[in-house]
């Protein structure tokens, strides 16, 4: 299982490097710049959470995600012009990517006895504000902010999490079930191209 | 005393997710989106406080606030259109708000025996740096860098706080009397629209 | 030697400030909103480190740098017009402070014993993550992501210094190589305007 975990984690930390050279690239950035993307995109998240709870050295600090992240972005620089043709397969990458940091961050939130809203929070941070970090790095709005149904699908894997983990479900199970829970809202919601409800009128939209 | 205080600091946390909740609806985002800006707004400039002085988990990990601002921002969406109307009110709840978070951090940052100095910016960022990391997340330039007199009147409530301190005035009454120089100042500065001496000269406002 | 590297560190702490002053008014941005750039310029680098590794309070909550700081802004606005003027000065004493900062940054995660890499990287973002929070403030692209031989001068001298550790070169000895390995690298890379190598080829640079 501990096995399974880590090999999905390290297909995760890849597809959000990967995410990061994407947008980093579309900048024009350089070599350096291209590499902090990348990285902010992987660790962002999870340094946040960290810092949050009081977590030191925050987590990338003390393992070889690091390592994982400069492979990634050397990689993904020099197949730059094929990523567009595997970008199925980094969906699912990134999918599983967020399912697996939603529970990590749950249960870690779970550990320090936070409330359950809360872990429910700091496993969706874990998850999503990599990619928040990398888009305001770039200086746009954080594409979560804006569109697609991405934080909903941790939310609800979270919270079900943290509701089976109230009725004693054990962890293996739960992260497995919960996790799948992330991959199936995420992957409906791109397959059907499903939206948050717009609170928005016409009158309103057709302003912008 | 204490009561009040907790109900002054709702007020503020209201007054400062609503903030947050127009800021987002201006950029037509999702309800994540807006909750999460509503929060920063909320949460922000303690949490950068904590994370500085080395306060974990962040206070609003342990306390109510989190469900505050969850129902403010759903009660904020409903009643959007009718937000223009309360604006006063709004201002009011925002400046009282401001001068509560100004004192909080001052009042956290004497308990760890930092210099004056510090103090004074740390109860100033525990007020004016929620609305900068909002202004951040909607792509903007900080509105608090560029106008209004805003972290002024903090930084002379936070100064006044300090000094009647050290000459042993009690908390409670110092929080009452800096506090009022805190909505003092910033009620003056709206009504009579001061804002800081420019430096710049005509020449160069004229080029912009 | 101690007092050497003060002042080394004073200066450096100057010249960010006034890096900051500059693309503050260069925003046109208030009294209030240039000295908190010229502060995060200076100490966000050396803030974030101390994040990442849990050292709390962070480091400039505890000296005299915030007084550094204001004294220079108060300086750097009144002859703002008069900073063109000095502006090879004022890249001899960011170059030096970019090199003092490296070095402070890896010794500081050597101490907490982190792998070398990760040390290197903490070295770097010591050195230049206050000029990425600067511009993403500021609302621009960090500058160091996207040109200029900066970081990479870090990355070079961060290193030397870690593998001169290992071989038990006396750490006076090793700031001082690794030091001017950094402010020579980063003098040739201005002198010679050398840039990291273009990785993007000649139709995508020409669809910009």
């Amino acid at each position: 299982m501990e096995s399974i975990a880590d090999i999905i984690d390290i297909l995760g930390t890849i597809a959000f490097a990967i995410s990061g050279v994407i947008s980093a690239t579309k900048k024009r950035m350089d070599l350096f710049g291209i590499l902090i993307i990348a990285t902010v995109t992987s660790v962002g998240g999870g340094t946040l959470r960290d810092l949050l709870i009081g977590k030191s050295p925050v987590t990338w600090l003390l393992n070889s995600t690091v390592y994982i992240i400069v492979i990634t972005t050397i990689v993904g620089i020099i197949f730059r012009r094929q990523l567009r043709y595997v970008r199925k397969s980094l969906f699912l990458f990134d999918t599983i990517g967020i399912a697996l940091y939603t529970i990590t961050g749950v249960e870690i939130a779970l550990l320090v006895n936070l409330d359950p809203v809360i872990c429910v929070a700091l496993g969706t941070i874990t998850a999503c504000f990599g990619g928040v970090i990398r888009d305001i790095l770039c200086n746009e709005i954080p594409v979560i902010f804006r569109k697609e149904i991405y934080a909903s699908a941790c939310i609800a894997g979270g919270s079900l999490y943290v509701i089976l983990h109230s009725y004693g479900v054990s962890s293996g199970i739960n992260a497995v079930i919960s996790g799948f829970v992330v991959v199936l809202i995420r992957t409906l919601a791109v397959v059907y191209e499903l939206q948050l409800p717009s609170i928005y009128s016409k009158a309103e939209r057709e302003q912008d």
